[in-house]
């Protein structure tokens, strides 16, 4: 690395089972124009939501070690999954900040709710963990959390059916028993889930607050680089850079659109021996 | 290995990116009873069905890879998506005989057609592979072969949802372009999906056959079997060994009993570099 290096100009990684994560990217772009954004979705491995503890902690201090071979000064975990299970063992392993999106998702429920009841949807993994559970009640130990597990919902996302009766019968089934326990506000505990906040705002009513962790998440990641004199300065450009482990791009250009985000060539990258 | 030992009391290899093939093993245990057979499933990848063909011959390698370290005599890839993509490069490396589920479904639903017009369902990969299609139309190329991606019918099925409203709405929305091109017959092109044989049928009508893979594939491994001298004598008592690569065992007790397979102990098999 030449002597006059500074980390300053190093891409933030950020990383996903998929592609859901790039509603964290949209927020980081907005807050952070001066970043430049290394992304890597996991593809070849997609979905992380139904697997163990041990295998989705084996998958991401994998891709975190891509990231860092593309010298990231912060890894963001733009998955909840991910966040949920392997955070603590990322920040065991690795010298720079680790950031994931339920500390962020966590703090913001807690600043929305007024009655101190507060629902959480998720993958089976992340409500099997009980970490926003854990997060919340952590920040204030008189908050009711009530959670759901929605595995159908990233499918659903996956085909694009954002506006569809089964979508909406599904996710009535879903949020019913939250909604029964009185919540007023929710966590998206998914990066997928924002791309059906207005299919989820339609079943919920407007009484409910729809909390999603990637504007704190983005808020967190600018206090940490900050903190530690890393951020860009800001005449700096910063620029998207995306990778996949997998060459399917179908869902990755729905999410372009949908999140109006600049996605230009898309390189894979090998996550596996023999390659 | 010892000099006295032959290779016919060695196992039929199975594999699966999930536990779907399963309803393959239930077809080869009902007919070959005095076959050991060792089943893999990828469940720490699953599901295949949305990944590239590079991706999925990779994988197909790697568990065929595990199964020939089991003494595997043959292979047989008992998933749709393997099968379409992947059976031409493992028979280039693999010198054990492999049986794929797509020419057995083929010949099976040409054999059952009689309006030669047979609808073909299964996951996005298998039906942009074009697999059946070809399969088919070599069998008989006066036949129309009319074919529909389902992707949202596996993750329904590893939610139990066989029986379910929202399950027929999915099911009617794939399955009506099919029966307005007048089918007579339906290939059940996942080896999930003979799960979901009554909810299809449902749909279909009583005019409609369903045909699916795994009685035929049965058919077709026993022939292989008595043509390389490689068959079990028949006073032998065939065992069933099941091993997957992570280790949610949540939908295998589901199959299991579905199913009525005795599955005892369940093997966890590591299938990444740094294991």
């Amino acid at each position: 690395m030449p002597e006059n290096h500074h980390p300053r100009l190093d891409p933030i990684g950020v990383f996903d089972s998929g592609i859901g994560g790039l509603t964290v990217v949209a927020a980081l772009q907005d807050l952070l124009p001066s970043e430049t954004i290394f992304y890597i979705g996991d593809t070849a491995r997609v979905p992380y939501g139904g697997k163990s503890r041990r295998t989705v902690e084996r998958y991401s201090i994998e891709i975190g070690g891509l990231l860092l071979a593309e010298q990231a000064k912060i890894l963001v975990v733009a998955c909840n999954t991910a966040s949920a299970l392997a955070v603590p063992r990322m920040q065991d392993i690795f010298k720079v900040p680790v950031q994931g999106v339920v500390a962020p998702g966590a703090t913001a429920a807690v600043m929305a709710t007024k009655n101190k009841r507060i629902g959480v949807i998720g993958t089976r993994a992340t409500i099997a963990s009980g970490a926003y559970e854990h997060a919340i009640t952590n920040r204030d130990p008189e908050t009711l959390v009530c959670s759901e597990a929605c595995p159908l919902l990233v499918p659903l996302i996956e085909e694009g059916m954002f506006d569809d009766p089964v979508t909406d019968q599904i996710l009535k089934r879903y949020l019913t028993p939250l909604l029964d326990q009185g919540i007023d506000t929710l966590v998206l505990g998914c990066t997928h889930y924002p791309l059906l906040r207005r299919a989820i705002a339609r079943i919920t009513g407007p009484g409910v607050t729809l909390v999603d962790s990637a504007r704190n998440c983005a808020l967190a990641v600018r206090d940490l680089l900050s903190s530690r004199d890393l951020a860009a300065p800001p005449e700096h450009l910063g620029r998207l850079q995306v990778a996949l482990t997998d060459s399917t791009e179908g869902f990755l250009r729905t999410a372009e659109k949908a999140l109006d985000l600049q996605i230009g060539d898309v390189e894979l990258r090998a996550v596996q021996l023999g390659e």
